[in-house]
């Protein structure tokens, strides 16, 4: 306004040592094991670490690595289950100064060695249990990696590196220095998309953006000091959506879970007092068709998270009658894990049940860390008009996206084009601003050139008594071009017709929508625990060519 | 390990619009209006503004101040007590680009005028009840400042300026776009400090550093979407230790309150369903002894965050009787309002009150999104050993530390020096990591050779039943150098002795901490509410020339 002033609030008001620090969860663990020093931070199988001395063991790791020579730029696997080691690695490995690559514990050997290789791993932390894919994964990998063996009594293997976990730690300096990277803008984790096809993606995170993450996780779950957080999501899964830091941000409990299995999860929400979980919608339905024998009263509300896939409303109702409450987040690997919640308005409490339930089923609002969502042409990129029906591309843009792929820009550029990360969902907005995925973009079925949402079909099924899981695809059709097939997998015992579930969603949905196929058996899934719907949708061709009688 | 390798991480990887993100408080509006867009986020005297009206009239604040040619590297100065407007500057002014310079009410016209001129304000909004002390200060001012009167019928006054200020938000357009700085570290804001001696200095905040202190704040208290924020603590001071932006973080309701009454805060408090409120030690003493007939009952805890001195034990009491949950927080105009927290530990709550009282009475720990704090000498930067005993300086660094002082490159070099922030509080470190200042350091007593502490002295002061407030200063005395000086406030229709004070203090401390002198009447504050020491101290000064026969 006053062009002679200058602008006298950027002269002599630099960044300096004091006024300026990067942003890193390295720091999360600091302030627990200042703030919390004697509170119980893990617990696995009995044992309770303090904050201290949980601290003291991610030091010792850091130290070990550094004098094992790894620093800057390395890369440190870890194929463990959710246990202590685990979490240790993800504040040991930075705080050396390196990258995390946490595997997936489900994947194959040529898998696991395509991202030794392809992540440039310079040292394997290995769960014993896994001796034997690891073993076949390190005779196909083409680098030296050292391995330290991961000894858990719970499930004892073979070990087959240099020196196990325990006494590797015991070579390194509790009091290893609080150390930062220099730039919050470094990599901190590394972490494989399980892509359907062609080979992985490995995303990079950085340390700023898993730092924001990780509060918004505690804003929006309500995480405290005296929360206890059950680990059923695995850590390997963009590092537990950045749980593994959250949880311990605001300095809460830790519960570590080997397995998941329904009767030790309810076992410990009884007896440890759990406050907060996360969860794929499958983990949900092994809860709530756990046999009476395991389920356990508890007096607490447990926050429940869950995304992956929209919780159908059967899902939701049930576990809210077992004392659970559910919010659904979305997010993808690209995203550090949620990026989306849908936040549960006032008056949603009153709504009929399945009615709340359609509203919890939607995706929802940004994250408050993450910046804009968008629902736009993913050519144009224009917004779609808040409708609830004009379909378009969820796209999501700040603080906690990805750095990118590594050693892979042309993927990186194409998923960032026109200044969004692209997240080949589709989507409609609704007129109250809540987005809902209506397919994944290879998940829409045109049919007599009506498009079809799956998860529509597949949200009636899982309504029908009878149904355990379903997947719904498209099949080649002469007349329509594609026609929904269903695959259903029935609860255990129980007896269903084909016919008697067509006439459910006759029942239940417009007519083009109805399934005209219905074929029962076990679901395929991928290492994460997604339905593949890929292999359903080959299947579904082949039935279409049998058909037809070109098969 | 492999240096052949080279940074993988760092290649191809940089920031580009879709995953780099300044950090501003401007989003929380921006986040808080799409998702609570009909809840509301205002309340002030029987009105209530949904977060979408809120965030219209922020938008239509920065649109107008744009049409006035404001823009980056200008200054907005506010004289405005807890009011919607108040509010509104803190959104409308960055989003116009501009930095916010909130008075303190409480000033006289020569130091307005200071202040105008130094911080080289361009606009500004002044409540028209200040407008005798605000004609003064503008006939001083050097420079051309465009007046915007905002007219509060609860306090009606004469206006000044061009334009109203809802006249100006007219001119103003509702959907001005949501932009952010470039660079998150660029200023958002101006305070200056209260300075008891010289021209008081300008302190600038950043985007970044606000963003990080009103999610701090949001994870200390435990803010929720559906808490109550009742406006107790000036926002002019250190922007309402950020909660103007940490409540809109969370979607929760701004309570405005032009005055602080008791009897206004009870009724809010219980017809309202207050949850979380902020004030000086005063403020808290107001309430405890606001007359019966004002006092309500109220069924929920309220969350009390106290600051500026600690809470004496027997304030800490009375509130908790009353259903206030005292929370001590620390910090500094230079530091954003609050930086460190004394955290309740498991445990406290079983212990006697007085014992309680005494651990909460601690600064404690740095904030979750401070970085690093340490008590330290001075000179040598060595911590202190952590024995309770030890003196040393409080020094923090990390995020939420100022850019420094505008116009002053010595004044923030000399606060940086060593690359800590020097509060100049002298402080010790318990053995459990919580620091508790002992003085000021001008505040030190030293009585033949032995250091004494004011702080200490006044504790005991105010445990006496007939104290209202209290406060002890170095008085000169030929045999030991100082002797303590106590000032006293007695409590309204209360009567008591020098003789029963120091007979009081005889029983309650060592005896060469027990004031030699004790002085009625009621205390010199400053305008943040502060009691003046540096007055007092020239009062017992002057005493002792008296009696030396000096006088």
């Amino acid at each position: 306004m006053n062009p002679a002033d200058g602008d006298i609030f950027e002269i002599a008001l630099d960044k300096n040592i004091a006024n300026y620090r990067a942003l890193s969860p390295i720091d999360f663990l600091r302030w627990a094991s200042h703030v919390f020093g004697d509170r119980v931070g893990v617990v696995y199988d009995g044992r309770r670490l303090s904050y201290r001395a949980f601290a003291e063991r991610c030091r010792r790791l850091a130290s070990a690595l550094v004098r094992l020579g790894i620093g800057e730029g390395d890369t440190v696997a870890v194929m463990c289950p959710n246990i202590p080691p685990m979490l240790e690695a993800h504040y040991g490995v930075p705080l050396a100064g390196a990258v995390l690559n946490a595997l997936n514990i489900r994947l194959d050997a040529a898998a696991i060695a395509f991202i030794l290789d392809h992540g440039e791993a310079d040292v394997l932390l290995t769960d014993s249990a896994f001796s034997p894919v690891i073993r076949q994964a390190l005779a196909r990998v083409q680098r030296p990696i050292r391995v330290i063996d991961i000894l858990d009594p719970a499930e004892p293997g073979e070990p087959l590196g240099e020196m196990d976990y325990e006494a590797f730690l015991e070579t390194g300096d509790p009091d290893f220095p609080w150390r930062l990277p220099e730039d919050e803008w470094r990599a901190l984790s590394l972490c494989y998309t399980s892509g359907t096809t062609g080979n992985p993606k490995g995303v990079v995170y950085h340390h700023r953006g898993a730092y924001l993450n990780a509060l918004g996780n505690a804003l929006v779950l309500g995480l405290r000091p005296d929360s206890v957080y059950l680990w059923t999501l695995p850590m390997f899964h963009c590092n537990g959506w950045t749980y593994t830091w959250g949880v311990t941000a605001v300095g809460a409990t830790h519960l570590c879970l080997r397995k998941v299995d329904p009767a030790r999860i309810f076992a410990l929400v009884a007896e440890e007092g759990v406050t907060h979980m996360c969860g794929a919608p499958i983990v949900l339905n092994m809860l709530i068709h756990a046999p009476d024998s395991v389920k356990r009263k508890f007096a607490q509300r447990v926050e429940v998270a869950t995304g992956g896939a929209a919780p159908p409303s059967a899902v939701i109702e049930a576990m809210e009658a077992m004392g659970f409450h559910v919010t659904h987040l979305y997010g993808l690997t690209e995203t550090y894990g949620p990026s989306t919640v849908c936040v549960e308005q006032p008056g949603w409490r009153e709504l009929p049940v399945p009615d709340r339930a359609a509203k919890v089923a939607r995706q929802g609002v940004a994250y408050p860390t993450l910046g804009e969502l968008q629902v736009a042409d993913p050519e144009t990129l224009e917004p779609v008009p808040a409708d609830g029906r004009t379909i378009g591309e969820i796209m999501l843009r700040g603080h906690t996206i990805m750095k990118g792929y590594v050693k892979n820009p042309g993927a990186t550029a194409e998923a960032f084009r026109g200044g969004w990360y692209h997240t080949g969902d589709l989507a409609v907005m609704h007129p109250d601003g809540y987005a809902e995925v209506k397919d994944r973009s290879k998940d829409i079925i045109i049919s007599g050139g009506e498009n079809i949402s799956s998860l529509e079909v597949e949200e009636v099924l899982y309504r029908h008594p009878a149904v355990m899981e379903a997947a719904v695809v498209a099949k080649p059709d002469p007349t329509w071009g594609e026609t929904p097939c269903a695959f259903v997998a029935p609860k255990a015992g129980a007896r269903v017709t084909a016919e008697e579930i067509i006439a459910f969603c006759r029942a239940n949905m417009a007519g083009y929508k109805v399934p005209k196929t219905v074929v029962f058996g076990e679901l395929p899934k991928t290492s994460t625990g997604k339905i593949q719907k890929f292999e359903l949708r080959e299947r579904a061709r082949r039935l279409a060519a049998e058909e037809n009688g070109d098969g």
